[in-house]
């Protein structure tokens, strides 16, 4: 997929309008009100990885609804903290998978945690998993989870996991194992865009963010990605639409409470974003369209001219050793 | 797509041995003595369908776990009854849609209950519908229905789905517009594979058909479809399988209880299939497997050599016209 | 398909000049007074359309050349006119199918014509069907009917498509069951190119429509559409000329007579057209450049922003019961 | 397309039943009567090929049902005659050409003669072309020319294409530039196939040829190539039948009129062949139904294992320059 | 592929800035003369090419680092020369193939030489090939030629096959059959980039070539292309940069020296240029941006707007059979 | 790509008979000797891998013809050995990347050795690479490596990427951070296939290894593998043998030598195969051929019946990491 988006000097200032509720910052503060209802409940059971280096304990804690919401935490063999953490979220159809599939962040020293998306991972498997326990998943959708709930925000799929997000910020703030102080937020894809949410709902939940390193953002700008691409999981919101013709404005208005470009508007941690120019699954503008808006001041965005969806792959992984050494050596 | 399945002669004679679980009859008998714990509560409400020869009822009746499941209900205009009735169910992706989208039977003189596939319809949309309200719709699956709750039968999205069926068949019981002994359950694809569901749990609902004619039916034979076809929903199943490597044995089991082959087994109704030899949706072994094994003897199958998943169409519509026709004379 | 063509803002007033010859209107005053030497000779057989509510005739009329063209009409049962009256023609590969295939404007009440588009219905099947019986039907093409006869207006294809739509009309003015003061005319793709070109030509026949419904209207903007799509059928056309390089400019003289653009611009019946933003077949501009010169002043077009070459379907059928009652009432 | 049809070992013995209607000879002693009522009428216009070892006549005679067709002759450049004479027949699709486009076995000293195949040419284009101007070209049919006709051998595309070939093996006889004892006939594709035909039927005509050389020849065991490749033009048949279901028998006792295995059951003169066992157009197994077939008892067979429908190319042509020579000299 | 690249009026126009590194007359001075330092050693040896009207020459030349780089010289037969000579390259995957193969220059009284390209000719074989017999081949490289030893100019492919092509050139002014003075350069595709190469550097080897005609020229513009395609070769950058990310500037820096559209700055000779309006694989502003930039006045350009990269085929040799016969007249 | 090869039945007991030419192990013993006569000259650099509990050396030794071929070596920080080690070959495209790329068995506590392949890693790139500087590279072949120098075994590409895999291996029987006796070689597609050479070689080269672990292996059965499948890049084959049509028993011969059923017959170590059964790029009749074959009597193969190329990825990756603990523990 040749360079089909803005050319990038135009994307480099691209900074479009996009829909806001008014009641963005009630909707989301109401929605962490009632997820604190239910107890976080955090337990932390040692796995066999298999590992030698890396000593991985399966976690668990509430998420949205009170559902038990499963992550990895992994750390140096034999550290006892408080660590600087990393806070990974998982691409569309990824989820955390074994215990011994990705630690990159312990090898490098630091509290890795990496958190199931709830009723996804099918792309991996892995073993046990977190279902999507809401009476709302099965409301009328296409396949896929990008329209499941779609037309009240508070049904919308993407509420449960961006709260099931911002609750495991949360646990960053009380275990000895983690520095609260240093805690930064990754992932690529939908990892990214729930990176992105986790930073702009993290001043709303109390939590001060070292960082976020979204890649190829996925979630971001949703009206133009999908008049732009016909690449899934965009796809699925106009395969939605295209038989549920009169539904248009109820979906993107309850696309505007997640949209990752709100979402940036209102994220005060520094940022290393990546994006791709020949990205047809996240469109580049679309990621543009969030880091243009990002609040904070202190952000940077590294470009892959040819690349697709893949972005930069090792090259980035490299940027964000580097990058995250700086903000916990800060 | 060429003829890829098996030559039709061998078509004709092929009846493979198809798993089935010890506790088939028990499952399907405790399932809908479970549904019966709901009160069927029928509601018929008069629409604005915006035809002059038909009339159309908005019908709500209880499914599954209790949740109201819509359907239309289409009668000459005026009519009284009791009238014979044709059953149709929905292929994957579609539902109900419009009042006045889908009134061939009634056209032809008889009541017309077009029953909505709870949680589908993205392909047509049309106003109100049907969600599967159920708290195991969230459970991990790949996109699409086929994987919902798949880990296990009491929790497989197509036992709700079933339910629905046979429930509906209770409806036709007990109505005044409704012939109670003359009833005919049909349907394409998904469709057909619900008629055959409809067909075979009949008796342990009580209810004599007068027939079922299922075109190129989905949900037959599991085992080879998946191994036999990209082409989806069946490659749902496989798309699941290729991340959750260790969860074959389950998921067969569970589909086990809801393979139209088992339910052809214990189909008594008189039958009129159809297949189509080009068919990479339903492979036609599939459907011969279900055609082949289905108990009722009064049967009778029409072939579309050189047809994909569309089938027979306008010839077998016709063709049903005819055989509906003579049913219900008889 | 994404939205790969204008935004809709810029389709809403996107007015191309389309090359116009010069004797646009006496081509087609000779063509329509050359088919009008052959005796309309209309002939309406009972048929056993398998439905109780509609009485369907088998209809036989002198096409261009004299070609006898075949047409349902449908009527409520029992009906004697006149009625209100929907001609119907349809999209390329389609034909007028089976007696039961479609009967909705019938269902709604009226009478219903559906015309055979003359060597087509390969789609469909069907039965006894309409062959182009010109000896110019074998000049040089490429695979399909949009380059036979293209060298020259005098020999191209849809010259006799069109005339046999207009003698369809010629055919209402005159029947008892139907009220010559009431006919609408409709259809999809081909048949909303068929609409349209009735539309236009229905002053040259002496005929007053009370509505003109085309639906994602094929045959428009030759020049751009061929430019822009590599969708069939326009792409027929680049076939052609990718061979016949030296024959673009008699191709495209050719296909200036039978534009829907132009044919609009003399199109007096009010209007309710659709466009579908995401359709790749018949792009949105070029249904756009026929809208915004359509002559009626009484005019709208129904959006359907996520879809493609499917359109409205029962969404937009729905518009069309409600425009028709009206146009009908009026 | 990787090898998708029977192994070689079998490929090498296989030789089907291919349905033979009784009246073959009759058919064609009849149709070659009937075009014989027209006289040949050849003309040959000398024309600038722009070439200086090459002379090239614009040639003309009445084909099927008196119908001017076209070719071109190539001679070596100031060549008086008779010469050798081999007759090309084109790939569907193709046509002639330009004068320049193919003078292969002119440059080897012969006398060629290249055939515009009736209605095509819509892929290479070149100027003047042969029309099928038969009433019955426009009888329904799918895109493309496999179906024009299909429902009656007598008004069958391929029976006025097969009499255009066998009238140009008329013109071989008597003229004084060509040597009437050694003429070839060849092409590649649609082209061998009507190679077969025409060694077929020149007994019939009272022609003896001095060579057949099929290339990956079409025409050839109808039913299995309908039934096993997806790829155009075998594929035009399906696409009707998919349409017109009740039409199967009709067409393909039409196609038993045509098929190149009844034809080389018929070929007397000396052959050489050559397929391609990764052809996914004209499938080995259908190519070897005709070799297999072929009467003549001098035949072989060249064997391309790793080629489409390309076949041998270069190196095919080389082995039919040495195998020309061979049977000019014999 | 419809009309994807700029409109036809700003085609017309497009003189982009493409960049030209300093030292780039001292590169290729550089290049040709380590190139001369091999003594160019030309052999001809005739070989059977079973044709009677032309004469063909097995050719061996010392190209880059003196490797023997093969050619076929085709003449008509029994010519002694001088004689205007047709010099041709191939397109990418092709060479000289076969002696029979090729010959359209010699049937037209020309001297026609044909170059392998050193490598390559996968798409056709025919027997004795050139291969790349330098130690940088096989530097790290994505599948084809484009990206082998892409980080330094001295180790690129191209500066190699260039190079060849150049003393090619120099071959014909030394030799009796070929008239020094009435040199034409010609090719399609990759051969209309060596075309446009060797009339660039024609100067520099002191050649002063009669003509050059590129049909859809290859090796233009490269930023532009491979922004712009997804098509190979082309594509065979992207690939590599896609996972080189960080050899992007050295890469364009090495194909600067090789772009067409600083070649063609440089090229004196007359030119007929073409270009296809639909050509995914040679986008027509790149063939335009090497047009409008090159330097000899005395050109012109054919355009095919329904053509993909097959481009004018027939049509365009015709207009070069024309266009040599003016520049071997004049 | 569901089902497409032999059933699991069949497979088991799959064992062709493939072509292995008498001289395969002088071949091979002449190879490995004529790589010896260079030094091995292993060089180890300590890098930064930006990794806390990795330690990382970049290597380098002496491959076929004396080329420096480039691996990294990774180790638990601070390790001093001998520890159990793990070869890692990689499959085609891709090669070692960045040293905090794949680390998994130093996790695990083992020496972990990831060999580049030369010429390769294009699609991962990461800085350094390693050439493949043989003069035989730039011979005529199709794009990509699996056809280079293919007409004679000694100038073929897996020749020298065989000889560099097991020179690796002997670099692992001297050094103190690896213990000599605990070596096992693995990797996936290609890597596996190089895993299996290694195994096969190794008792030429005089070492024992502890075990073999090839997933999805690549490079077995050439001949089933080229004729059945069309994809990449077993595909090459089929591209260079459908032009060179006269090369293919030179290239079968040729690529006997290397054929990983050939060297499985002489593979001793314990192996742990792994085999997908939808796998089309590396079908698992080709895999079974390979694994039936194999010489060593421990052996086993985990199937992922679901699974495409990507075979068992996380689970496969937790077998072998209990797979190996146990080679190493036993």
């Amino acid at each position: 997929m040749a360079m089909f988006d803005l050319p990038l000097a135009e994307l480099e200032s691209y900074r479009p309008d996009v829909a806001e509720p008014d009641d963005f910052d009630d909707f989301w503060t109401g929605t962490l009100a009632e997820a604190r209802a239910f107890d976080l409940a955090p337990t932390l059971e040692p796995v066999d990885n298999r590992l030698a280096l890396v000593d991985t304990y399966d976690v668990s804690f509430a998420g949205a609804g009170g559902t038990p919401v499963r992550a990895w935490l992994h750390v140096p063999a034999g550290a006892t903290g408080p660590l600087p953490t990393v806070v990974q979220y998982h691409g569309y159809s990824h989820s955390r998978g074994f215990p011994h599939s990705s630690t990159i962040w312990a090898q490098a020293g630091y509290a890795h945690l990496s958190m199931d998306t709830r009723g996804q991972g099918w792309r991996v498997g892995g073993g046990s998993s977190t279902g999507d326990a809401s009476p709302d998943a099965g409301l009328n959708h296409a396949p896929g989870f990008m329209t499941s709930g779609i037309l009240d925000p508070s049904t919308y799929y993407y509420r449960r996991v961006y709260t099931d997000a911002v609750r495991l910020l949360e646990l960053t703030q009380d275990h000895p194992l983690l520095d609260a102080r240093r805690v930064v937020v990754t992932g690529g894809s939908q990892g990214g865009g729930l990176a992105i949410a986790a930073a702009g709902l993290a001043p709303l939940a109390g939590v001060e963010l070292a960082g976020c390193a979204p890649d190829v953002p996925f979630l971001c700008h949703f009206a133009r990605a999908v008049a732009l691409t016909d690449n899934h999981p965009y796809r699925e919101i106009a395969e939605y639409l295209a038989g549920w013709r009169d539904h248009a404005e109820a979906a993107f208005r309850t696309l505007s409470y997640v949209d990752g470009v709100n979402l940036a508007k209102r994220a005060l941690a520094p940022a290393l974003f990546s994006v791709a120019l020949m990205d047809a699954t996240c469109p580049p503008s679309t990621v543009y369209a969030a880091y243009n808006h990002y609040r904070g001041a202190d952000k940077s965005i590294n470009v892959y001219p040819y690349n697709d969806h893949e972005g930069g792959e090792g090259y980035q992984v490299a940027a964000q050793l580097d990058w995250f050494a700086e903000r916990f050596a800060g």
